[in-house]
């Protein structure tokens, strides 16, 4: 039974997991710790974490569960600094974008029967801003809970248990979990996630040039502007380091929504224009 | 002072105007007519129009404001079939999504003092999907509605009158009225409104290639995904008469947007992406 929990990175989803932790009956206690630590007393404020964590390098060994919920470098970064001071009793797990190197780095840092369990894990959920003050309780319900346990490798009975206990806590948490090959995560996160995002950052960077001058024309666009351009509030700390372990799967999935766009305009006057609309509708039924 | 209107095409938008009127408090009468009668039919049972018009060749001289709410080349051609009909007491206006071959017919075919008004209008709010069911008496309400009235036409007294009441109208229905120049509404619409459309049709059509035939990774894109796919469900009959009477802003947009996709795509892993996503950061600034 898990206990005792470390966040590390009490930003958007770090106190959003807290919260939603609380909100599924977790009665433990739930240790908060951030660089910045303004955001860890927010979180306490809001009643996410039971207290803030002044040293990580003592708040990681002294609980059962460390969750990372960090950028992907920063994570990676963690792994490092903590596998020396954690062990067979103890389980990471964190919240990253992209799995390959996490992953990679999970199996020679962790996952050995004298070592601690390390459980890559990535939520399908978030807002267009972060910080612990738009923490939300409700944020993971609904939403997918990827992880990319590998089957290989070796944990110790009590790292087991607790991954398996936190698995249980994720779908009290709302969400529904899926398990995934990392590179194969990677590449589908790719199409259905990051793609999005950087088309959405395109598409307003462009239009702020065409139309950012003359506010009240971008009104004109209404709810649907609105929308396919809501992605593009999103911070460029928060994508850097996707683009930067993800760039080939993000490179491919432009390259082929580029070719996509340059076919629909070469079609605007063709039937081909019929067949892209009816392709587009058949991935918007049920 | 209106008191008969007749709308020609009881989809979603003759529908959703017929019961904004009402709602604005129009006490008049509503003939309303469609090619397909279910649909009239259809908005009758809602309350929406007074009664479904059996012959439009009837109902048109027989109204003072004729709003014509179908695609924009079934526009263009009730405005050849009713300027015989209508004189200087009556008023045509329209809700076509391009405006340039509207406002050139308009200045041909109507807005001399012999003739009928002609009040080119474009209100920016819809649905992804049409049909008179969907009609919604707060559809615009907070939405822009642009006219591309002409200060040179000469218009009948009668038809001013009519022009000016319906303007008011369409301030009742709570939509927000901007006028704009035919051709610069075309290009504008084409960056806000149509690229917005043809963006997420491609990129719909290349996911349901990617990842269509397994739904339950759908799930994985969360609301983001729904969000920039939305419009990936609308229909190419709303479409096609846009990309046919906009093909050059429209092309020019796709273009443009194909070669921002194209630098971010080269800039993964640059100082550029961080750029790229301040300018789009902009964008959602208020």
């Amino acid at each position: 039974m898990i206990e005792r929990i470390a966040i590390f990175g009490t930003g958007l989803l770090g106190t959003s997991a807290a919260l939603a932790l609380r909100a599924a009956g977790f009665a433990g206690e739930i240790l908060g710790w951030d660089r910045d630590e303004q955001q860890a007393e927010t979180a306490l404020s809001m009643g996410a974490i039971t207290s803030v964590a002044r040293d990580p390098f003592e708040a990681a060994p002294a609980s059962q569960v460390v969750l990372l919920a960090v950028p992907v470098y920063a994570t990676l970064d963690w792994m490092e600094k903590l596998a020396p001071l954690v062990g067979p009793q103890h389980l990471l797990t964190d919240v990253g974008s992209t799995k390959a190197e996490i992953s990679t780095r999970a199996g020679h840092l962790f996952n050995s029967p004298e070592r601690a369990g390390f459980l890559p894990g990535h939520p399908m959920a978030g807002k267009e801003r972060g910080g612990a003050a738009l923490g939300d309780g409700e944020l993971f319900q609904g939403a997918v809970w990827l992880f990319t346990d590998d089957p290989a490798w070796q944990r110790s009975p009590a790292s087991l248990a607790l991954a398996s206990d936190w698995r249980k806590l994720v779908v009290q948490m709302g969400a529904k979990t899926i398990d995934i090959d990392p590179v194969r995560h990677d590449k589908l996160v790719g199409w259905v996630s990051h793609l999005p995002q950087f088309v959405a950052t395109a598409l307003s960077a462009l239009l702020q040039e065409e139309v950012g001058e003359a506010p009240e024309l971008k009104d004109v666009g209404g709810r649907a502007l609105r929308e396919m351009t809501r992605l593009g509030a999103s911070p460029y700390s928060m994508w850097r380091d996707i683009a930067l372990t993800n760039s080939e799967p993000v490179r491919a999935a432009l390259f082929a929504l580029e070719q996509r766009l340059a076919y629909l305009r070469e079609n605007l006057r063709t039937p081909a224009l019929r067949d892209e609309f009816e392709q587009a509708n058949r991935f918007r039924r049920e």
